[in-house]
């Protein structure tokens, strides 16, 4: 093209120059990438662009949201292409290089749909309430904890709040904190970004500081597992649920917070105690709060279902004991958000402290369990 | 087969049959694997056997050790292979997959070679010290704080010691304590074990506790990087590094160690101050501590060369200073074990207390530095 008068330039061909141009800028790498890599990169549509060198591969894709998007290979023996729109948020992804499915090696590695792999993030209108900001950071500590129940070590993360500890006469409300299925203790650390959350808020002046303790809802060790009662049905998979649930609840009452009371500032009383879950979590926060009234005062159960006024067998008790019923769904998520938001209406006409949020144009993902915690956390031991 | 007289598989067939099962016995899932995983498996020789499903993939090879092990295709679309013997302890590696370096989807990540990546695990005869125990345990808490060095937010983890914080009078020793080059601030708590080999140290008396400090050696956030003086060389290689060695200085004189003292219970003084780092991090220890001999009164080299008399202008001062001086290497490290021993033989010539271990069997490896860890810290704080 040397030879061409630079007037050919003019019109479509320099329009069509300065258009690829504009969107190579749109695109931008990941918050999610490894330090360094150029992709995945996302767009202002919320598009995810993947990129691998696999010079000898005849078929590449990106598996994303439960769909997969050919890559197209170029001179180089990199393959490009990118998905269609995906929400706000954060989304587990992996590639497929000739059947096999494997992380892409671009991107960091976050625990969900029961493995290690890619996660991508796609900027939200809302993110400045999950960014790292120059404010007073917490800790989020790693540690370990012998359980009777499971008879095994067990692996848990601990959110203190910024300055925990200077003064020892200081202390502190506990939120027991549960990821989904198919996730463990790890996700709201990492993919959920708990630590800034709260730090953003207790720094706004927004929530009380409190200790967040986060714990694996699948870890059953070397327990036995309970068999349900009669009436639970023949499905094995219901039956084996039951038995995890009541193991990680028999762990939770026994051993976890008698550990954490032990060992951490805590304001050790029901009044100062709650517990809060998305999905499965939100399952376990249901079953165990309802069950043990004089341990929890506050329930949090994002995309994961709602309480009926039927069952809560004496309302005035119920009234009496908890101080704040939250549910929560992705706008995405029907009918749960329809169902959750009549059943916390419900809740509110019999006199409990009850509230509904909604997560805007998210589904069953974490853009709607990082929101979901926003809003709890601004509302829970306010007493 | 279904016909055979069973007297035809006596002798050498029913002798294969039985080799093949003790074979299969003897590999074990690697510890590294993602929970559930078989695969990749190790045997007592060491030997990494991985297996990945790619059916139409035509070459799929294991890389470890900067060897690549071709894998054989099966007739489920799997392919299977195995390395030679590795040493013991940890290695990172990678799957080659029609070209495509990926991580393993079988793996968990680690941080090393510049990339989160899959990482096995060699079981090793001494694996007791840093095994997950029935002991008190520790933290290791992820947190932040802003350099003004760095000008950015920097993300560091700090081990406590079981206990810590129980009685807020008792103060303790502090660490500062650097990863190697391509490595960053989750080396020495993923893959190091730092946590587990500290916990088992002083649960068995054999280690005072104390605080350690793990930093990014290689982030120099947005500061501006010094040049180099006259004399340095004109390769830019060298002269980068000298910029990014004396940005990390600054960081950790001027705004780490203030940062820790002000926020943690340290005895924050000389004394009660070491440093120790692996490969380039024990570069960066062996400048910093000799510039700062008021600072820092222990220095462990791990992998990362040694001191001369030569270099220590006024012994007399040092002496007083200094109280520990400790380099350690892997003894397939030559020549650099056989000149870090000789300079710790003349330095206690010359009157240092120094120390020179040689981890048996390995070489610029994870196993070389927890073993030198585990040394380290029974020596280290004990005047």
């Amino acid at each position: 093209m040397k030879n061409l008068p630079l007037a050919i330039l003019a019109g479509p061909v320099l329009a069509s120059l300065i258009g690829s141009l504009q969107a190579a800028e749109a695109w931008q790498p990941a918050t999610t990438n490894q330090p360094g890599r150029e992709y995945p990169r996302v767009d202002e549509k919320g598009r995810v662009q993947a990129r691998v060198l696999a010079p000898a591969a005849t078929s590449v894709q990106l598996d994303i949201g439960a769909v997969r998007y050919p890559l197209t290979k170029g001179d180089d023996g990199s393959w490009i292409g990118n998905s269609e729109p995906q929400d706000e948020g954060f989304h587990y992804y992996q590639l497929n290089i000739d059947g096999a499915n494997v992380p892409d090696p671009n991107s960091r590695y976050y625990y969900g749909a029961n493995r290690w792999g890619s996660g991508v993030e796609i900027p939200a209108k809302d993110e400045d309430f999950y960014a790292l900001k120059n404010v007073p950071h917490g800790e989020l500590r790693e540690t370990y904890y012998h359980s009777a129940t499971s008879k095994s070590i067990r692996h848990i993360f601990v959110y203190t709040p910024p300055g925990y500890g200077k003064d020892p006469g200081k202390r502190y409300p506990v939120l027991y904190l549960q990821h989904g299925g198919g996730e463990n203790e790890t996700g709201w650390g990492n993919q959920g970004h708990t630590a800034r959350i709260m730090d953003n808020l207790i720094a706004a002046g927004k929530a009380k500081p409190f200790i967040i303790v986060m714990e694996n809802g699948h870890d059953t060790g070397k327990a036995e597992l309970p068999k349900p009662p009669e009436g639970t049905g023949q499905d094995p998979r219901s039956r084996r649920f039951f038995g995890h649930f009541q193991v990680f609840e028999n762990v939770v009452i026994n051993d976890l917070i008698p550990f954490i009371d032990a060992n951490y500032l805590t304001q050790a009383d029901q009044a100062q105690r709650a517990m809060a879950g998305l999905s499965m979590g939100g399952m376990q926060t249901r079953a165990i709060t309802l069950k043990h009234p004089d341990v929890f005062s506050a329930i949090g159960v994002f995309s994961g279902g709602s309480i009926k006024t039927a069952e809560i067998q004496d309302m005035d008790a119920f009234k009496n004991k908890v101080k704040l019923v939250f549910f929560s769904f992705g706008s995405k998520e029907q009918p749960g958000a329809t169902t959750a938001k009549a059943d916390a209406e419900a809740l509110k006409k019999a006199g409990v402290n009850s509230h509904y949020y909604e997560s805007p144009g998210t589904a069953h993902e974490w853009q709607s369990w990082r929101r979901s915690l926003h809003q709890f956390a601004q509302l829970v031991f306010q007493d």
